[in-house]
């Protein structure tokens, strides 16, 4: 998992959502309407855990109450493995806060990977100073429990439009948080390094002012090229 | 639970709501978004039999074949019991139907009491000349599995904006549809008879003439009056 | 008022848009997300009585009740004056019913024109029975109490993102709403009279198979011809 | 193409986006967010003549009037082909009227078999009065150059968040309006006509109270009995 | 009111909301939908001075020059005394600009606290640099004059959906602007400032790697270890 | 044009707003929903470029690869005139990136003055650091060929609500997007640049403590000072 992570982690979201459609099929996998808490620390990549919300239902409310034998947020902040992405379906609300400063802290101190949530945010400048990477629908001073409860953990569900599965590799970047099918992150992982370094090739010809017919999209002819300048130890000057 | 559907089944779902804020502290029990797809036959009572459907994932999509072992679909269809009220939690998406003639048609041969949704309903014409009570948000040609699939069933599901348990009691009428808890059920059912009953009574005397006064909300005079009119029978003048 | 009401009341409101657009240079006029109750009895014009709401404060909901000596529902429908259309600036929320059937009732006992809200609306079927002209943006079974306060009357507010000011004339039909500034009326009712029989000439020919070019938009003969037309008494055949 | 009209107008538009999904790859084809004028004449299939429109810049606004010599709605009313269906992208605007009475009569005199707009309609009772099937985004009494202006005509357009080439099939019923590629439209219309005879059979033994599994989906056995069924005359009782 | 606002201007936004909904049941003070012009000066607390807008009615547009004698926009700021919050019902509308920087100029020369508005905002650099704590729904160039007119000032209105009162005490920080009712307010910095202070406790212990269970939320002992941590002078090692 | 696009490149988007609107009856110029990539990098004038987009019909998905002898972006990249300015109509689809860092570079390279969409934009670090002026509806790591594609180019285009013609003067600055039409260009410009010096005169004084009235909107002796002020060689202290 570790090697697979750290690969996964080095693809840009652009390129993976890219590998993802064109060579399975998958055309939903960027999380939707969501931006880093802090954009200077915002790349993570990590095996999804999940954690499920439904609208509040007044009569269950003293369940959302982090101390209730029956709250669901507690153990799961205390038990999750270490390097996880805690993915809360927040149902797109931008009015509550599914966390605070405290849980982020905790968070933070049990080695998390990073937090994802299409609900808003609490106590963002105390989260941005942790260095947690975290994405959210934006701030929301309430607390969540005004609005939604707990219902389920570790079981599949919908962050900004897009299905998670408890397992499934989320990755972010300043450009948004894919999330890639648990089966198919190696070779997700494999090709998206793969085209990122080509297009990297491809982006310093670009920089140096030649045009982009055969260039990009390369041609069979560029590709040679490519593969002579990675043989070559991909010198500076080509 | 025969008598208590029965009982409950008269009340109107502008009354349950009023029963469920001011006796029970429940403010959202009001499906958001959903129409009578025959408003001539929509009303009904009877508990929840949930569906869940979370946004496809396109490796998935064979799942949601209604053949395929594991589709979850046809095994509800065909088991769950009669009088139960179906709900699919289509995640208020508009533009793909969650059912279409042929599967309404068993429900109907299965004496299900309804079927609520807040994604959108194919076959709208067949499926009215059923008589089986249906609400959804719409009507949508493309089926389902375009955009969403079935991930688990009797959970907790959202139906436009209210969260309904597996039990819990559903009732429509020509206004809507409410979630009534199932521990709440028979007090609600009690409490929005005697509600509709004399509100009922003031309608007649409003018909009549009468100011809101005293009247509307009724003063202690006026339920005594009420109660008087009730202990002789109801006479149509008063 | 009465003459003014009786012109102005027998032109659709397609056309008052066109007057008051092309005319008066106003437009904004139309009200929008609104529908009949009962699209048989949907003809109305009157002047404008308002409401205002807003969000609900929870420390302010005792004052909301009927009977609290502060609550301006009542006094309203009993005072506001017969053949005028109340206004109910219900905040676009169609989560909640502005109203029930007992204050419909008295509203059509006490001779109002008709009633027009951008928030939802409970007790459809009864209402719809009593053939008093209603405009609303859906059914909706919860009381508004749940969302909104009362808390002025007889100023200024919007309905369906249209300003009404108390006194305005407010017209329906089939189409829609429309708000006709109360300076404005008599012209706009003058010229829309004008317009819908003119055009109602065209419809005629255009029903005979004419071609557009000339006859719509009349031409300075068509114009001549709907003249001798109306001169000649308004024969059937021409 | 009167006999793949006459096809294509027997397939239903939830059975016409399963072909499309199915057999041809194409997930985006049932416009959204339209209902029928006139649900009781609502039945159309044709081939699309588009008109396309954008946000109105006032300096331009004088040639949106029918009579300017640069108007594109006159020549394409006046010489649009018999049977076509105009296509209006009306840019999704609820809150302006495409056309009125006077527009629709004259289409409907010159034949044309249908209209579909995803912006308003204005004059809607006198246009469902004549039997000219449209569908429309709801009532909107002002006129379009409130809004709105024709910048191109018989060019690709989006109608409901679906893109329509002119002489693109277009097919409407009770349930929505489909837009089929001309080149797919003859086998799109066979695969239909199958799938609902098919379905109807199938219908049929779901009304005797027979359960899902081998009939539906059907089995090859279902299969077989309903092409006995098909070669022994279509009896009634099976 | 300067020691209250000196109070609760050191109480968070996020603590804030969770005071009003435990101990005072007001769930709905959080402006929804706004942000800092400039997030570096965005803290402030004031009592709250209204403004009204309502859709514009052109006829009535002349009345918004800032030089009419009835624009009521010029007079405000000209009188509304130092350190009052300016709250401005832009009805949501983000497509104009409620003010720009000569006015927002002048209202920081009077001293004014803050400017709240759910409408756009114009010369955002301009005010940015002034140090004027500013929330805004976006930026918007156009004038607000394009689409809204005053109405009314110093009466209730509504806020990113939230009501203020003239004289409710508006509180913003980094996470975003709630309102807190003026009788409400004493007791709510009170509530707020004891919370922060323990919950500033928590989180260093949280810092250390200390586990949520009895800490977060504290335990009889944990609250015990707090009070003697206080008596100890909050020492830096606990 | 180059003297042109200096003059109006000095006129903020807040004031060209003002001056179409106040003396050319043009309400609606300003995009909607966009954002500076690099606020830092977000100031330019050009002449308008555009590229026309449709929901994406997938039989015609080939077309849309860099490519395919028919697709339109990599001609329309290498080809525009330098100094222009790339309109992209994305539909307003924030899901979906209209541009890469690759061609973004090419159109660096080739001097083109400003990216503007209302659709997401993939490579978001990578551009903010070329310092191309570009303006986006988001961050959207997804290719746009996973729902739109290019149907049209030079055309007339809607972006962000607004109309724009090839040719039309397009405005950016840090608070938004104005499009000039080509033949108002030269007014415009000179009429905002003498706005804005005498708004600058006026905020000046405003800074020293002046109130508004009199001062802002200026009277005859405010613009008489102005101008002497202007005469003496715009001297500091005044």
């Amino acid at each position: 998992m570790t090697a697979l992570l750290d690969k996964i982690g080095r693809v840009g979201t652009a390129t993976l959502t890219t590998q993802l459609m064109q060579n399975h099929g998958l055309f939903n996998a960027s999380i939707r309407g969501v931006a880093p808490v802090n954009p200077k620390s915002c790349r993570f990549a990590g095996p999804a855990y999940t954690l499920r919300y439904l609208p509040l239902r007044e009569d269950l409310l003293p369940r959302q109450h982090l101390d209730h034998p029956d709250n669901r947020m507690r153990p799961a902040v205390e038990s999750m493995p270490a390097g996880a992405v805690l993915m809360l379906d927040g149902n797109g609300r931008r009015d509550v806060g599914m966390l605070g400063g405290n849980l982020a802290m905790r968070l933070k101190q049990r080695g998390i990977a990073g937090v994802v949530t299409d609900g808003g945010m609490r106590d963002l400048a105390e989260i941005a100073a942790m260095e947690l990477p975290m994405f959210a629908g934006g701030p929301a001073p309430p607390p969540s429990f005004a609005k939604l409860m707990i219902v389920d953990g570790q079981c599949p569900v919908a962050v900004g439009g897009v299905t998670v599965f408890p397992g499934d590799i989320v990755v972010g970047d300043g450009e948004g948080v894919v999330v890639v099918p648990a089966g198919l992150a190696e070779e997700v992982a494999e090709g998206g390094l793969a085209q990122d370094h080509i297009e990297g090739y491809i982006h310093r010809r670009l920089a140096h002012g030649e045009a982009l017919p055969g260039l990009y999209p390369p041609s069979a002819e560029t590709t040679e090229a490519y593969r002579r300048w990675v043989d070559a130890g991909e010198p500076d000057d080509f």
